[in-house]
């Protein structure tokens, strides 16, 4: 089924909302096997909405409408829908006492205008809107459906749950669409498509390549008649991509880092604490994101300058020696975040943000190091990166580290 | 001019990504006096990217699209505006080099497949992207323009505030569109449009409400003939809002809390340091965003258990007999920050992120604290917010609240 979304509101081209429906759709619709094809924005103008609805009921075999069934006379859905299928427009005796009883439930009179949202055309059943007083349609005509939804996200997601996925499972049957991502991290974009490019030429599974805040995401996606079937081809693929990036993958689908980090912590019955300069604090806000993080987190330190590092643990004659932005001050201060704020696991990060050079060291150069007692280790690395990007991978990095030291040592 | 965003990436279709570009776009049109008549997104398919941007070249006069420029075969925006223009790409040599000198300067090899990234077309002039490897496109032919940029969020605003918006200025001229943003704290979205009601009807200049990450924003814009018209109206406009809100506006424009309260320390001659528990670090990592805040900023102490806050100066019958989510230990806590971190001023934050109570304290209690030596406040908020929300708007909340003990001291 090709299907369509047409966005409808002069306040989402003015940037006054963003239009969070056609997401929450887009990611609905291969539960259901439906194929999105496009999604169009277009304001209250009744000339542009039937232009796109007649285009989008020309090239699609589903087309959802959000929005534009108000009361007023910017809302222009219904009319636009009427216009594109050459219906007219008449007002239904049981969708106006609904509406005249919602009103009067509420001790209100009901405003002429929104007498509107009681109309129907003869190809329109009404879809029932408890959350509010803008009925949706669900217009099936010539093999064709448009469904048309409410804007407020709220009312949508309901009629959508309750009104169209019901109706539209038993219309559409056929094939189950699977999907599993990948979650990897160490490899650019454009490595890992090189890596992976005899699996990127095929359809079914096919593969997308995203890059996320986390790293590089691979989302392998199965079309099949059956739910193993589907399965199966996923398994398969999945494998082979395992065989090629193997420790680069860190995670699937709704896996995040600090989840996995405080599972694998939890697991080991080990506390963790942390050390930063460079990331200034992000290391411990993501980990304490996890809610339950507190049960593993014993605190973090943010050290900015020499005097506190050392205040807290680290050696001067280190710092002297190798630097503040070295191998070195970066395990002393791994070491220093175990035994000052008590962890069994302490990670210590330090670097360049910039904006200018620190010590001859250029910006991006950054130091890991993981202390867990009897095992450590520690990472350098160089990314060319804008301060609060390179914040943001070097946290991500501390704990795909993290990650390896608490598995190696199974 | 007549505008359009044809967004590009199947992510989007797939519902794996909310299209927050073409927002961000809506939202800057209007002072530019660009009128945004569609918003099309549509998959990584040579066709149908093709059918649309045909579709967009034809109707409109300013095209922009988003994504589809990095190094892979399903970014395909090149390949669709060289097709709908009927010329050819060819790889230009100034892009070549500079795509190859980006990726030795991080002693990497340019994958072959990266090198689509530095091809032209005739009609096409290369904008620079420093923070990526994939350059815009500024296409003008025939009168109309097509503006071609990156996906990720962080390199397509770059592009648009220094490269897209100089150019098109000197393009467009007419009517000066001019546009100021109040930004405020402390008062919800619902309560403010109410307070500020008899200003939101009028349209030159008109009101937009927006609440934002760091609290709610009005944006007033005006339209006239010259800049000095445009700029009596907002100075006008903006002189009857403050007397309104007063001091709940902490800042204007692209002015950040982060950033106002770096600029008040380092006029001040004053150091910062904190110790949080509730927010985990976000406080730390939001005031060392600021490139150059390791000058004010001494570091901060993450302390979620007892043990660590005692270890660090906060009195352990100040906990005994308060809690640990308590004014008082808020109190302590802002005190030890500045005793054992060095700082002039100390920041305590304390509270219940949830998910259980703690000591009987509900979920969204906020207890912060600023000593500044001699001056000294302290805060208790309750903010019924999810974990992640519930962080962000108590470290808001710290920074809001230090601007106006340092202002106060005066």
């Amino acid at each position: 089924m090709r299907a369509e979304i047409v966005s409808v509101g002069t306040e989402i081209l003015l940037g006054e909302i963003t239009d969070t429906n056609s997401a929450f759709l887009a990611g609905q619709f291969p539960l259901l096997g439906i194929d999105l094809y496009n999604i169009s924005t277009v304001g209250d103008n009744l000339n542009r909405l039937s232009e796109i609805l007649r285009r989008a009921w020309d090239r699609s075999d589903l087309v959802f409408t959000t929005g534009g069934l108000g009361p007023t006379e910017d809302d222009l859905t219904r009319e636009a829908i009427a216009h594109t299928l050459r219906e007219e427009m008449k007002v239904d005796p049981d969708l106006e006492k609904w509406l005249r009883d919602f009103f009067a439930s509420r001790s209100y009179a009901m405003p002429e205008r929104n007498l509107k949202q009681a109309t129907l055309i003869p190809s329109a059943k009404a879809l029932p809107n408890p959350r509010g007083t803008a009925p949706g349609w669900w217009v099936e005509k010539e093999g064709k459906i448009i469904i048309a939804m409410p804007g407020p996200p709220m009312e949508m997601n309901y009629m959508w749950q309750n009104e169209a996925v019901p109706r539209l499972k038993s219309r559409l049957g056929g094939d189950i669409i699977l999907s599993r991502t990948l979650k990897t991290f160490g490899i650019g974009e454009g490595s890992l498509d090189e890596m992976i490019s005899p699996h990127l030429g095929t359809s079914n599974p096919s593969i997308g390549v995203y890059t996320r805040m986390d790293g590089v995401h691979l989302r392998i996606t199965a079309k099949a008649q059956s739910r193993d079937e589907a399965q199966g081809l996923l398994a398969g693929k999945e494998a082979s991509i395992r065989e090629i990036l193997g420790g680069n993958i860190w995670g699937v689908d709704e896996e995040s880092l600090p989840s996995l980090i405080g599972d694998l912590l939890i697991s080991r019955r080990l506390s963790l604490a942390t050390m930063e300069s460079l990331t200034g604090g992000l290391l411990a806000n993501i980990i304490t994101d996890v809610p339950g993080s507190s049960a593993y987190f014993k605190g973090g330190l943010v050290a900015y300058s020499n005097e506190l590092k050392i205040a807290f643990g680290v050696d001067p004659q280190t710092i002297d020696r190798h630097g503040a932005v070295s191998p070195q001050t970066a395990e002393a201060m791994a070491r220093a975040a175990r035994e000052k704020l008590g962890g069994d696991v302490g990670i210590g990060v330090t670097g360049v943000a910039g904006p200018a050079e620190l010590e001859g060291r250029q910006t991006g150069t950054v130091h890991i190091a993981i202390d867990a007692g009897t095992k450590r280790a520690s990472f350098n690395h160089n990314y060319p990166f804008p301060r609060l990007r390179l914040k943001l991978i070097t946290a991500t990095a501390c704990l795909f580290r993290l990650r390896e030291v608490l598995q190696s040592q199974d």
